[in-house]
């Protein structure tokens, strides 16, 4: 089935004259790196884009060729064709909405399995590691060549949403993609360099603070930590210096459940979650906060200070941990 | 030339009653897997193997499977054969040399290069990202079946010798190798688990410490952080736990020369010392300090509270870094 759906689209492409492409809101390698493949191809085959990421494109990713060609929003309307890369949720593409569902036929390209319907052509394979995956076969489907630009777009989504190899989504087909796209052109290293190893100076300064903050709960099974927004101030830092600090936190032994809460601005807090139980599931703890996510990454907003909100977050997390666990004793 | 010395190495091991194998000093994930993949196979294959590791099986490497047999020497000597996995050194081997040179023929199977002869067969192939990839091969060559705990040896040669896929070493081979081992039973993401996440909390808490004393120089070129004996004790911490620091600090951007200064002891300091310009070259750096090691890394021991030996570190590491880039200008 997934083969006829990129038939389709190869199809719907094809025919297209003008095509909008969107990424997430908070993007990330993979949905910054499928759109800028998709780019990239249909560029190559004469056809007018348009690439949107409400959010911008955070530093790291700006190495992506062809990066510099997103715009946070457009006033253009009427697409043939609108692509939506790596997200099921339309309100999870901010001001890029308008302007996807004025194109005549939305397609949405996803690994993530979201409910609802969305898009005239939904394409859903949790089995990819990264909708780069996907787009990869699509592009395949389209008979297009992959050039080392689009190489390195799609390896690019590989490597985030793959953490380097290290999460439990890598597959024999997801190392045997990556071998095809460095043939292709694309290097690891750089790529490992660019997003990992060009941290700005407050970015390490504000994961030493996190660090200094952490906190083990639940017998270690919880680790969490906090930022606040004096921390931020005083740093000199923003939201986007605390991408990679989850990680760190989920390298303490012996860690289940990983909390990291910043306060972003005065009174508002932003919460990421992770979960290594499948059986404690993070995208229905977020969404109790009106948040979002996958089984085992997710994310919120809690208004409120920080003491406040680390005070009821971690409390709802310690019963969310608990009632998971004991659910699934008696099932 | 690779493949007949491949042959020759099956048939004496086929031929062997007796083999000893041995790792190198401080061990690491790509010694430790080839010598326990060969383990496996030759007692599968009902020989008598003796696996030896001078320094022992650090924690982070004890899940790998057969890591209980290493012994960190025996008296056994005469033995048909011995197989010498990823160093081309004898020293690098240890109390292990004597009986490795008792046995009647010894193999050397390595992917970096090094002069001198060593090893009646000797297999080097630097193209390999990992002596795991070597192994693979002779163990094909062999015909002997790829179990699970083999394919767990060999991954976790390459995961740790790749960084995680994120070296220069990484080739297309790397990956397809990485899949086929999949296939065969290896989890990268529980062996990325077990070697990097398993983290202390003391240690955590240190590199956040680190992070927060971390200061930047000439132009963001020369980054360096220190650690006081006050830090270890009030955090419960010892020299161990600052495993991994320094890799933090080289992800921070534009930054070539990196220093780590600890008081492991009041008034005794560690400083580790890395370089990304072949020009800037650390072992001779060390070697005005009574230290060593590699051109990109090294160490070395100073006497004196840290508030002194920053200061003379720091200033001797600005001085070193202004002159040897200036010799190479003027050669």
């Amino acid at each position: 089935m997934i083969r006829r759906h990129l038939q389709q689209v190869a199809q719907v492409l094809r025919e297209a004259k003008s095509v909008v492409l969107a990424c997430h809101l908070n993007p990330d390698g993979d949905t910054l790196g499928c759109a800028l493949a998709l780019q990239a191809t249909l560029e190559g085959l004469g056809k007018r884009v348009i690439t949107l990421s409400s959010d911008g494109v955070p530093e790291i990713y700006r190495f992506l060729p062809g990066a510099e060609k997103i715009l946070t929003s457009t006033e253009q309307r009427g697409f043939d064709v609108a692509v939506v890369c790596d997200t099921g949720m339309p309100e999870r593409i901010g001001k890029a909405k308008d302007a996807v569902f004025s194109a005549r036929i939305v397609v949405d390209i996803d690994h993530h399995v979201t409910e609802g319907a969305f898009g005239d052509i939904r394409i859903q394979q949790p089995k990819a590691a990264a909708t780069a995956e996907i787009v990869y076969r699509l592009l395949k489907v389209m008979d297009v060549p992959i050039t080392p630009a689009i190489a390195t777009c799609l390896l690019t989504g590989i490597i985030t949403d793959t953490g380097l190899y290290r999460y439990m989504n890598v597959s024999p087909t997801t190392f045997r993609l990556s071998a095809t796209l460095m043939e292709a052109g694309a290097s690891p290293a750089q790529i490992a360099e660019e997003v990992f190893e060009r941290r700005s100076f407050p970015s390490v300064k504000l994961l030493g603070r996190a660090l200094e903050h952490i906190r083990q709960e639940e017998d270690g099974r919880l680790v969490w930590s906090y930022l606040s927004h004096e921390d931020f101030a005083e740093l000199g830092a923003t939201d986007e210096d605390t991408e990679g600090i989850i990680t760190q936190l989920r390298a303490v032994r012996d860690s289940v459940v990983l909390a990291l809460l910043r306060e972003v601005k005065p009174g508002r807090v932003r919460v990421s979650v992770r979960s290594r139980d499948e059986r404690i599931d993070m995208a229905k703890l977020a969404e109790k906060f009106g948040g979002g996510g996958h089984r085992l990454a997710a994310g919120f907003w809690v208004e409120g200070n920080i003491a406040e909100v680390k005070q009821k977050v971690i409390e709802t997390l310690r019963e969310w941990m608990h009632c998971s666990t004991s659910t699934s004793q008696r099932a």
